[in-house]
């Protein structure tokens, strides 16, 4: 067998000892070779993953974490982050890719548990990015109290991606008998609306366009999960529960719309928007019903209950600005209808085409 | 609120209908807005994702898969896959991407069951390609008897991303009591590998360098299903399963020395390498023992259960080559040892530096 590796030891160990060791891990940079399965990954997730994850699954570093659940029902999901720019007001892709995965779980009424992270890295990349990334993670899944157990590193050819991408993935259990569904929306349900929407998405186009304001804001950013927690309380009468997302929230709506086979009306002036946003938006031509958040939900609920979700809705962090914005309808199945002041109406379609790209 | 979107309905929808309807999905290309959460979104999901896939869950496009488990034990793992190029002799990256997450699960003794993938797609990607892709994940799911119940698609410019990167996670059930770890090599134990090592770096190495080869051979991408099920009716003698990638077999060798802070000894001549991938080796200058398998395993065992092991593992598929290469001994812990047929000794080192970079 050739032993042509142990030729070139030397210099690959010149090479180590030159990336970003622990004293100055803020003036390296990623090499392919940090992709490599050998010494210079164990480097990289020694130096820069695990000091500041410190999780005892990856610390033992084997193919798959084995996890004692307290019930045989979980919620899993999956979701992959590509945001540009990586780090915008309120926010980085790290805190974001921890918050979605954790809202996909609460959305279905589960109690997010664990999650997996795998980091495709561009050569070249700053080793202070990454560490500012992975600590943002780390602050996101103590917030959130789930526990990263699983990760992976891809290290790509300079070009062969935009510096880095998440995909975080994750485990929840399910506790509740009533699991929330897009299906499951009935005529006659409020509709409920956490916050005002489209910080997010404008936080982003502000900083990737450099767009100046007086006023600044930021992402929306946060985890839904004291909300989805304090809403599961309505048992049976919890309808439905979605995070407003890519597409915003004319997307989610109608998205429900098809699930459940019914029509959606909105009162127009009931969705809240800042000034802020809405100035944004003016400058970018765009809509804010169709503006991504990444910390807003709609809950859909029987009428009867409207009272005690508002106000379970209001008690939770990121509920405070909860607020009922309409109503499903036995008419217009599968449409979204906004219904304004002196009666007009106009339909609210899906977002066509791309809006706002690279926004999550 | 501005209706800006509605006035660009008409532009996106030519757009929509002139991306690959079912009936020429052959010839289409993905645009920024199939990365939307709107229309162009569901219309990639209904037209190339759910028709192949064809997943209860996936179906019903909710935020997170709802599972019941037959167990509270389970294992979890995550892979980015960034493989280049996208389609090898033996393999493309869809099916890479489910053996590789299906082995994970498998070398911690779990039986897999639930799969995510997050598609990273690049703006102008060939729908064909994405297809066909697609297409060899839903056989290799098949194949391997575990259900894709949460996707996600991402689509990010041209340039943003080389082409098409998927991520899986998975979730297997942990049914033995005895959970096989890196940690658990005794000093006496035998090593057993699972066949011969080196085809998959080999042969996508052949494929991107055009190397013309008299007698082709394929990937080893399989899964290791059948053989770590085998094993585990060893209980409590079966120590450690791994399998083998990148970074190679000594890569994978010293991590279990590490982990079970014992040494290695392997035997010179007893690792099989067949003649086509050692020419590839020579041609590259490359050590076969440093590259990457995605079909073989390493299982180490007690000794008095070696003879065992044997028959178990040849019994199953992708084990008919399995072979006693080495033992676990208390000296030169830390460390893979091998041992010449004269008694010369050599360490067998880690990987050093980035022998292949883009291999999975």
């Amino acid at each position: 067998m050739k032993n042509n590796d142990h030729m070139s030891d030397n210099e690959s160990k010149f090479e180590m000892s030159s990336f970003c060791p622990v004293q100055d891990r803020q003036t390296g940079f990623i090499k392919l070779g940090h992709g490599s399965g050998g010494r210079m990954t164990d480097q990289l997730i020694s130096e820069i993953f695990q000091p500041v994850l410190n999780e005892q699954h990856l610390n033992e570093k084997e193919d798959a974490a084995v996890l004692h659940l307290s019930s045989d029902k979980i919620a899993f999901t999956t979701d992959s982050y590509v945001v540009s720019p990586l780090i915008f007001p309120g926010g980085d892709i790290g805190s974001l890719s921890v918050h979605g995965t954790v809202n996909d779980l609460s959305m279905r009424g589960a109690r997010p548990l664990y999650l997996s992270a795998a980091f495709t890295l561009e050569e070249g990349l700053e080793c202070k990015l990454l560490d500012r990334v992975v600590s943002s993670m780390k602050r996101a899944c103590l917030e959130c109290n789930v526990h990263l157990v699983a990760a992976d590193t891809k290290v790509v050819n300079r070009g062969g991606c935009d510096k880095l991408f998440i995909t975080t993935s994750g485990v929840g259990l399910v506790e509740s008998k009533h699991v929330p569904s897009a299906n499951k929306a009935k005529a006659g349900d409020s509709i409920i609306l956490s916050g005002d929407v489209g910080r997010h998405g404008m936080a982003i186009m502000a900083a990737r366009e450099n767009i100046d304001l007086e006023c600044t804001f930021e992402s929306d950013s946060a985890p839904l999960i004291d909300l989805s927690r304090n809403l599961l309380r309505l048992e049976d009468a919890l309808h439905t529960m979605r995070d407003i997302t890519r597409g915003g929230l004319a997307s989610v709506l109608n998205e429900i719309a098809v699930a459940s086979n019914i029509g959606i009306e909105l009162k127009e002036g009931a969705i809240p928007v800042i000034s802020e946003v809405k100035a944004v938006c003016e400058i970018l031509g765009l809509d804010p019903l169709y503006v991504a958040c990444e910390g807003r939900m709609i809950a859909i609920v029987s009428s009867e209950k409207e009272k005690e979700a508002l106000e379970l809705m209001r008690a939770a962090s990121q509920g405070e600005g909860a607020t009922v914005i309409g109503r499903v309808v036995e008419d217009h199945k599968r449409k979204v209808v906004l219904r304004s002041l002196i009666g007009g109406r106009r339909i609210v379609d899906k977002l066509s085409g791309e809006q706002l790209p690279r926004i999550c």
